[in-house]
């Protein structure tokens, strides 16, 4: 394919790793203004200032040309905490909720997630594909160029293997790349309540091996949660995961302090998510173990909460923070990166840099990509976003609305779709 | 033209008021499933079940068709308090802002509106009108129809005035209809801080007559509050205004409670705005006098508040309830009435029902135009929103996203510009 000469770009706004292609930051910027950007074999081969574009790389003639009007380019969104295959719907729940019932009572009446695991085990795979390009292309319309997905929703051998193989299905039609996550610890199902012990055996013993078996995830996750997962439970399921080559992430302190934080930093995995309740031990763990913390400000503002994970506290002791949506269809009903970064500069108190770099460098490093993606820098994969904006600072300051007027995805044009002639 | 047919709608949820084509509602809202809408020279002449619609208007063959893809069609937006037309950009305050600043600092360093009021006056007629059109693509995109749009950031007559004729130049242009409204009493300007009275009088006595003789606003408003103007210097303004055939509306009780409410009261507003602060007798004495609260939770959500204003409170005393963007630099930068609806929501506290009815015929009813828009009836224009979103609830259910798929203005097709052969 021809090289794309991105032109005409206000400025480039990319995070700094503290090396060469790769590892956390928290908050360091670069912009670059009056850059272009040249992109070949899917790759960036040179983002800077157009001026010194053509000394470097020489007049191009063959190269397809892209107009940024003007707008801001920064990386691709990358979300690395999804649960995307899901079939129904509860948004009666929702207004359930709003009109007073508590989630819990909400559950109690056999809604909650449980309703969610009837519709997806009764969803054919297909079904649950489709259902999660739909969600792609939300997400690809506001700037995610990777997302993770888990399971999660089917909580038996059979279900489990088909929601991760629906998120291949997806990814295999769509421009988004998806990371699966094999998260059978997300509940106790229905049949297993009086004998908890038997499902954790199931995980272990029979999905987890089938999952690696047939390459269906990379990760592994658990809610370590009051009244869900214990941290020994928890624990045991995430090294059976690693055994067989799931690195593990999990739901740690979402509604309370149960440990989870602690549990993470023990198990070294790749990022610990939620973080509500954290406690300092918890934040102090972390940090000492380099774990990353994905943060979830829509599970907060959708579940009217009003309480935020203790974000500037984490950042002070060295917590590398990344954002993430949640998409799910109980308490986090959004695929928008951009609505989670609004939400992160204004609830959680991060500057626009550091959300910048949560929802990208961040992100890829939590879901081991920090060297392929997640900044603007000569090297990394072709993974673009055109803003219509001035400059980073309208990423939050103009809210509300969606900025991303173009996407650029392993160097080629994906979103909005071209027009013949455009 | 030829009729537009529009078929394969989930639902319509329109709000009805009290009585035929007009009045406030509060949150009833009426839900059509399987249905089909029929617009002739810009009018809604049916909307109702699709099985009954052949029965009563034929097979239509001259009409021309549009699929709705299964989506809920509801009222075009109506956003009745904006400040559109400005010059400049204040980001680099925003981010001071997040940096720990407060917008009174901000505004004491000669930062703050004062910045605004300088740009505007440096701009061109033609500039400003730019500027408008600009942010009317991104309100029809987000599904507002019918806006307000205030002068103010030019303080002086002349500035007032060009700020204005940009208004209706912008109208002249864009599938967006506007409704303008004076507010050269948004601030002191700079000059006259030690001769307040003066400008007062230059208000009264000189902008005002030249705006209605020149017919250039349908509206006065005043930013009634504590450091600002004062109840009795707000009376004077809107008084003179009136005696023009300017109808008052104004800014009350936002910071603090000034005597706002009360003041739209005595002098029958169309509406009082803000209403943060607003005291217990002044929700009587609006709901007395059947004032409708027009709420602007995008400007407590940008200025990370964290207070809102008594929603409830004023509903269950009666007071209609209207929501706005207040699109602006300092406090407000969103055009999007999704976001309003779904802050609307998450942080008022409005069921979703309320926070359409407050989004479509109340806030038609603030501008005086409850009898032509803001409902899907026989009769009214045939303002429409086409959402993808299979029921009324996922209006605020699937959030932070763009949900509006289609705008029908005046029964044609405005966006998304059709393709050829689309």
């Amino acid at each position: 394919m021809p090289d794309l000469l991105i032109q005409n770009i206000s400025e480039i706004a990319s995070p700094e790793g503290p090396g060469p292609l790769g590892g956390t930051a928290q908050g360091r910027v670069r912009r670059i203004p009056d850059a272009e950007i040249l992109c070949r074999d899917g790759e960036i081969v040179y983002a800077g200032p157009a001026a010194e574009r053509r000394a470097r790389v020489g007049d191009l003639p063959g190269a397809e040309r892209f107009d940024a009007g003007g707008g801001t380019v920064i990386p691709g969104f990358v979300d690395p905490h999804t649960h995307l295959p899901w079939a129904g719907s509860r948004e009666l729940e929702f207004a359930q909720r709003l009109a007073g019932k508590t989630y819990m009572e909400i559950a109690a009446a056999g809604g909650g997630i449980l309703s969610t695991v009837r519709a997806t085990r009764e969803a054919t795979e297909e079904e649950l594909a489709a259902n999660v390009e739909r969600r792609l292309d939300w997400m690809l319309a506001c700037g995610t160029t990777t997302a993770e997905a888990k399971s999660g929703y089917g909580l038996s051998a059979a279900d489990e293997l088909k929601q991760l193989r629906a998120i291949r299905a997806a990814a295999n039609e769509h421009a988004v790349d998806l990371v699966a996550t094999l998260m059978a610890a997300h509940e106790i199902p229905p049949e297993y309540r009086d004998r908890r012990e038997r499902y954790l055996d199931l995980i272990c013993e029979e999905i987890v091996p089938a999952v690696a078996a047939q390459e269906l995830a990379s990760f592994s996750d658990v809610f370590c949660e009051e009244g869900v997962f214990t941290p020994a439970e928890s624990r045991r399921v995430l090294i059976a995961g690693r055994e067989h080559g799931l690195l593990p992430r999990l739901h740690a302190d979402e509604f309370v302090d149960s440990g989870g934080a602690e549990l993470a930093a023990e198990l070294g995995a790749l990022s610990a998510d939620h973080l509500i309740a954290v406690s300092e031990r918890g934040i102090e763990a972390m940090a000492a173990a380099g774990i990353i913390a994905t943060l979830l400000p829509g599970t907060s503002f959708f579940l009217m909460k009003h309480t935020y994970a203790p974000a500037r506290r984490m950042i002070e002791a060295g917590v590398p923070i990344a954002l993430a949506t949640d998409c799910n269809p109980g308490s986090s009903f959004t695929e928008s990166m951009p609505m989670v970064i609004v939400l992160a500069v204004f609830e959680l108190g991060l500057s626009i840099e550091e959300a910048l770099t949560a929802a990208t460098l961040n992100a890829a490093c939590s879901l081991g990509l920090g060297q392929r993606i997640g900044s603007v820098e000569s090297g990394k994969r072709a993974d673009l976003l055109v803003l219509d904006a001035p400059n980073l600072l309208h990423l939050a300051y103009h809210f509300g609305i969606n900025p991303v007027a173009a996407v650029i995805k392993n160097g080629r044009r994906v979103h909005p779709v071209a027009r013949a002639g455009g």
